[in-house]
């Protein structure tokens, strides 16, 4: 039975992660956090035994640093077993249109420094639940977009070039915890949720929150060695960097 | 004859491109920047009728408009040929160390946002030249530690994850303006200077500057649309992304 924490779960995919945790067997624990708890509406509704919620503003070391306590509270010695970086924005501008540089760094800043930040203040609850259960894993959503070798073909008009920055870098992150930690046994994968109906994804998108988050759940759970430090659709299907 | 501008001249490997460019008899014009040109003891040295310095801070939109301006009277009607993005900083920590948000801020910012700023801003005297001679290049300075499919190979106890995911995002913008700029045939490519004794390198590193910088800037003069939105080493190995 394993405890789960998704960030920016108020909504969208994170919501979508959050209530097929709840029905997952063997999850034992999900925590859900958002920039406001209490406003946090579907959240809310989702009340039950196996539902914490927590405010966390991702971008805000001392944040972070409040919600380690609040968890570490929850998991106790057994440690969090699994980190779901989903928080994210989006911004899009053509790469000769008006860049504003504000927007620019806080697509990176919360895209790529925040999951950073978030690592690295929850390591050693990973590690605590590493040494108990043999591993701990980190999922960062990141996009197909994010992918460096693919952008030549998924190019279809969309000025999302800063979006697919940072999440390059937030690739580069699986990449790098996947070396770093792999003596703790701290896993590190990248995966892409798909077009999904969200207010980032407009309703022009192909798929319904579920028809993402059903199997991109059962994928985060199902990890293992193998998928250290590579890159997935929420299909299974592997993405090249 | 062509025009290039290489941003961070004033030391290590922007100095020693600028050096090589003052000899390719290929180049007419080379413009210079440094944060403060008026302290570039090294770049003034270099004086002569090819070289024009201009003071230019890459993280300020600002600055960045009035060196547009100053480039726009140097270069005339013809525009700028070729764009090297090669100011860059590097902010070393490991995963599970004490990270300065600021500083890791600040390692994006620099080295992928600065970048980023510079080709929008100066699009338009990229076109400008690519309409005259067929084409325009940016050579973004990058690093073989930005190579996410290479980090788990790369990796030799360096603690560069920030540096590293402050070069992917790079790599995704030379990607990015590949495609988005096709048909204005501005063409972009990333480059690993390698391991170069610089005040960034170290003296422990394997290569003096010269023995980075003259082949990689023939490589950057020699670039055609068979390089456009790759990645190359200093000795014209590609690199995967």
């Amino acid at each position: 039975m394993s405890s789960v924490l998704v960030t920016g779960a108020n909504r969208g995919i994170g919501l979508g992660i959050v209530r097929q945790l709840l029905v997952e067997p063997s999850v034992s624990t999900v925590i859900a956090t958002a920039r406001n708890v209490d406003s946090a509406k579907e959240l809310k509704a989702l009340a039950g035994p196996k539902l914490h919620l927590i405010s966390l503003e991702v971008v805000s070391p001392e944040s972070i640093d409040n919600a380690v306590k609040k968890v570490s509270e929850i998991v106790g010695d057994a440690g969090l077993d699994v980190l779901v970086n989903n928080a994210g924005i989006g911004y899009n501008v053509p790469l000769n249109g008006e860049i504003d540089k504000a927007k620019a760094m806080e697509q990176l800043e919360v895209n790529s420094i925040a999951p950073l930040l978030i690592v690295n203040k929850f390591y050693s609850l990973l590690k605590k639940a590493s040494a108990k259960r043999g591993s701990a894993q980190i999922a960062n959503i990141s996009s197909e977009l994010g992918s460096i070798e693919s952008a030549k073909y998924l190019y279809i008009g969309l000025p999302a070039a800063v979006y697919a920055m940072s999440k390059s870098a937030l690739n580069m992150l699986t990449r790098r915890i996947s070396v770093e930690w792999q003596n703790d046994k701290i896993r590190a994968t990248s995966f892409c949720p798909g077009w999904v109906k969200t207010d980032m994804g407009t309703d022009a998108a192909l798929l319904t929150v579920d028809e993402s988050t059903v199997p991109l759940t059962k994928l985060i759970l199902s990890l293992t060695e193998k998928n250290n430090g590579l890159y997935f659709k929420y299909s299974g299907e592997q993405i090249p960097w």
